[in-house]
């Protein structure tokens, strides 16, 4: 099996994932390996975006994430006034009340976006063209199948590609496909998750694949600290993939309201569920969901319309919620996984990878004391 | 910190809860450390089973955990009329008619117990009576604050308490309280269990009673093999604690039928629900959960009211699903973890210890080699 040092380049297999560039530099420049969440962006940006990283990376191996979800249940040719028709006036109206009893005046036309959703495929085929234009060390697909084009295209360019899977079936499929790393994303992660726990997750993966291909996998869902990190390994991960753990750092694109709440926040303050993206994710638990969840509330729609609703809300929420005691901030929300009980203060993304790199040598340690005292 | 050797004179810190006086005593001579389930007994039966284990543990350590609930919402006085008269009639008809359709003949009388349920405080306290005459090294509360009864008899008879917690507030109490091991158990666990991940729950528990006082944490939620205890002991764990993986000896109570069904599932067939003893636990997911979660279903009672109809009714399923291609098959099921995933066959509880301890040193080389690598 390729070592996940031969195949990308990191010293220490601590893997951020991050929308924000100036994680993504700081993370690879101290040793670890940072991946850009790149469909937040569009093209153009996303261009700008590299291009900064590339400046500031010190040569060091980052990677891109971009995520193609392998069932779109739309159907038919990508036409935004046809999306736009297929969000329920009900939606509408229940976004705008919502925000009202918050303080926010907003419109219809304020609560969805008429920008292209970054999951639909021909999106990502775009972010595509301009990540293999810069040095990138690894590609990854956060739903579902690779598509095929990625596939084809990061072999053309040497890169590999990376697939988050949260069951073992589908990391049998991924392998099979052809991808070359498997993150094993368990279900008390940030963002899109499945229900198996990482610690049952990582081995049941590992175990599965074995006999189809070598195939590294990298454990994730609730990884804050080097000593979960060296436990990860201990049952065979070849590295560890993280996400919550950045979004306390000073440099992250979260507001400040939201890493007072991550701050405050115990491991049972997240929730999983679709009335952000449309698929199930886990998330910081707000007024929103205790609206969405309630009694008279219209539900979630499916993807991309339940983004194309929460982000344009979403930055609504966020500048309103700037004032002091604005009633908004009851709504603030991002996604994070259960390790946000573990995070007690905002520390430098530099700062972290330090403390994962102590964290990790002491759990060795440990291991090594228990197993001396042992004889 | 008392290290879990000098408590409790364990070698491997491998605690393996068990139902099943067999598995107790075949893992506390292999030099683990055998929990007997006391809950499932009479008083009467607890003193069979406690002298067998006296009789065939070789002197070695061996606990027993007894079930005993902080908040039961019944109140009054003990009366076996009176916790009938709660069971709606509603429920026993849906049981009956359940059992019909997968070919089980019964009658009212007959899905219902009788008996008291074992997790009364009387009942507890009777249990207790039993278990400190035997030379018991632990004594373990799996449901809420140990109470105060338990602390000072086990105080008395120089016998350690410990508590299982799912929550890092449950955590704080526990240790106030006076508990001296705490087991922090994952929502990937069977039987009764919290939401958040072993991954999550271990280091902040761990974090969380540090500074009260100083209280082994042993890590327990979807533990099946030494790689996994390695890693939890990684993560500052004093040792793994362990239930779903000893179902499937072939020392266990459990029936052949559920053993197959065991070898069969992976981490995704199991359901957290209340539909067996009224509080949420995990389960191997069957056509009961089907059948309870259904539209129709009159829905799960509390606590111990579930229970009195599910005890007598498994032993019917059970029973007539000892028939090849018996319909009650589709209904059987157990508390089980979503380690369920990782079991690929059924073997003697010796022959787990012993995998245990070689996957444990395996891990442990990992991680040596791992840092001999990054010289």
């Amino acid at each position: 099996m390729n070592s996940i040092k031969d195949l990308i380049g990191v010293d220490f297999p601590l893997f951020a994932f991050s929308h924000c560039r100036d994680v993504v530099a700081a993370v690879s420049r101290a040793g670890g390996f940072g991946v850009l969440g790149g469909s937040s962006f569009t093209p153009e940006s996303l261009e700008t975006e590299l291009r900064w990283i590339d400046e500031h990376v010190d040569g060091k191996p980052y990677g891109i994430d971009i995520l193609i979800p392998e069932h779109q249940t739309l159907g038919g040719e990508l036409n935004m006034d046809r999306l736009m028709g297929q969000i329920p006036p009900k939606h509408v109206d229940f976004t705008v009340d919502l925000l009202q009893r918050h303080g926010i005046n907003a419109g219809p036309g304020d609560v969805v976006t008429r920008q292209l959703p970054a999951t639909l495929p021909e999106v990502g085929e775009a972010l595509m063209d301009v990540a293999f234009r810069h040095p990138i060390r690894l590609i990854v697909n956060a739903l579902g199948i690779a598509p095929p084009s990625m596939l084809s295209r990061a072999r053309a360019h040497g890169v590999p590609v990376g697939a988050l899977v949260g069951a073992k079936e589908h990391a049998i499929r991924q392998v099979q496909a052809g991808v070359d790393i498997i993150i094993a994303q368990g279900g008390e992660a940030g963002g899109h998750c499945g229900e198996v726990s990482t610690l049952v997750l990582v081995p049941e993966v590992i175990r599965a694949i074995a006999p189809i291909r070598p195939v590294p996998v990298l454990a994730a869902g609730g990884i804050m600290t080097g000593a979960q990190m060296a436990g990860c390994m201990a049952m065979g991960a070849a590295g560890a993939w993280t996400g919550s753990v950045w979004l306390a750092t000073t440099e992250a694109e979260t507001s400040e309201v939201f890493r007072e709440k991550m701050v405050a926040a115990t491991s049972r303050d997240t929730v999983r569920s679709r009335t952000r993206t449309g698929k199930p994710s886990r998330q910081l638990r707000s007024g929103w969901h205790a609206a969405w969840d309630s009694t008279g509330s219209p539900g979630a729609l499916p993807m991309p319309l339940m983004a194309m609703i929460s982000i344009p809300t979403f930055e609504l929420i966020d500048k309103a919620a700037e004032r002091p005691e604005a009633p908004a901030r009851d709504l603030v929300t991002y996604f994070v996984g259960q390790g946000v009980g573990l995070v007690e203060n905002v520390r430098s993304a530099t700062a972290v990878v330090q403390e994962f790199k102590e964290d990790f040598a002491d759990a060795v340690g440990r291991m090594m004391a228990f197993v001396e005292d042992d004889r």
